[in-house]
């Protein structure tokens, strides 16, 4: 029985690191007395312990302690033993590329759908779609797959955002380059704003936040969800 | 002896597709009186035969006209037979996937390094460096490498943006989305912006337009390259 939060982000603007979630998070992690971080991601590129730093200071005010993925010398094993599991944002293509390297993909997925509680932001939602193809991040490196979790039946845009009024800027909206998407591949996608996340039991997942989220399916025009509501595809 | 014009963009805010570049193109390319499109990056996922009738409709005013290599049958002939080549923007990874499922990227190469005459744009600009890594496109293609033409000693990125000033967003801005490219990466980037073009005369680069450039390398901090200088890395 999956048990997941997928969220668009870490962090919302003008308040701190996890801030926005920890009453949820509280909620949700009861019964996990210490978590396991993936900190794959490097977001800015900084190094695995100081990026687990951070993360203790986040989960120390919910009263849950913090282990490093890559303190393990067996990361497989560390997946099937946590009692709980967080992967942090920064930068997909790395992080998709290091769950390959270390061969911990398909264990990751396996104590998922098995139920071991799991957070994800930003790139560790994206990591919880079929594809991670549908990331914003800069292809830094070269992963051997864009094949990810699946434990959803759509991809994640993540930090979704609506097109600028007024741009003067020729770059392809988000929303663009979701349909270029859409012209080669027919996996829903959809596009969670900050502030916004998913939580998951079982297979039913519920939208939650203060805001709508855009979803995109081929052949169709997007469609706004209300927060509260079943996320349907 | 290389002869290139690597455009940030096709077009600029308020004004025709490649209108801003058409003087430049008229002179470029003086000696042309067909030229050779690629039309693989797509955008926005139009046609080909929609795609190449836009550039048809741009080179007309300089009285140039326009194939779609999508029209050969045999499209490593046409690129070894062509006069002048152009590849217009889209999605970078599509091309490059293209690209290497048509096998003319080495071909490409050779044609270039011996001086026929070429115009990239924004995705076929991202291709003239030595790797796709930093392009702005969303993943939506898992192309068989991210290794490009290598014509240029640096990669490009373009429509390169500065940061917004007071933007509450926490997508991460385009300068850390390089700086994490030179964690794991060593080759200098270029940030082109809108309205900004290299001409690449044998191994001389030239920065052309009204803006500067932004140049990104390894452990030393951005530095802002005039116009009408010459890109030296």
């Amino acid at each position: 029985m999956k048990k997941m939060i997928i969220a668009s982000t870490s962090t919302v603007h003008g308040s701190g690191y996890l801030e926005y979630l920890l009453p949820t998070l509280k909620d949700f992690f009861t019964e996990v007395k210490t978590i396991l971080f993936i900190p794959y991601a490097r977001p800015g590129g900084i190094s695995y312990d100081d990026y687990t730093k951070v993360v203790e200071k986040a989960f120390q005010k919910i009263n849950i302690d913090v282990q490093g993925i890559h303190q393990f010398t067996k990361p497989k094993e560390a997946i099937q033993n946590a009692e709980g599991i967080f992967t942090g944002g920064g930068n997909t293509f790395e992080l998709v590329n290091q769950l390959y390297k270390k061969e911990v993909l398909s264990s990751l997925k396996e104590v998922l759908e098995a139920g071991t509680p799991y957070l994800g932001t930003s790139a560790g939602s994206n990591i919880c779609g079929i594809t991670m193809m549908n990331t914003n991040d800069m292809p830094i490196v070269y992963p051997p797959s864009f094949t990810t979790l699946g434990c959803i039946p759509f991809n994640i845009n993540a930090h979704y955002l609506d097109p600028i009024e007024g741009s003067t800027h020729m770059g392809e909206t988000r929303a663009t380059r979701i349909k270029e998407y859409h012209v080669f591949n027919e996996i829903p996608v959809l596009g969670l704003r900050e502030g916004s996340w998913l939580e998951v039991k079982r297979n039913t997942i519920i939208l939650k936040g203060n805001y709508t989220a855009r979803l995109f399916q081929p052949n169709k025009n997007p469609v706004e969800l209300e927060s509260g509501r079943e996320v349907l595809v």
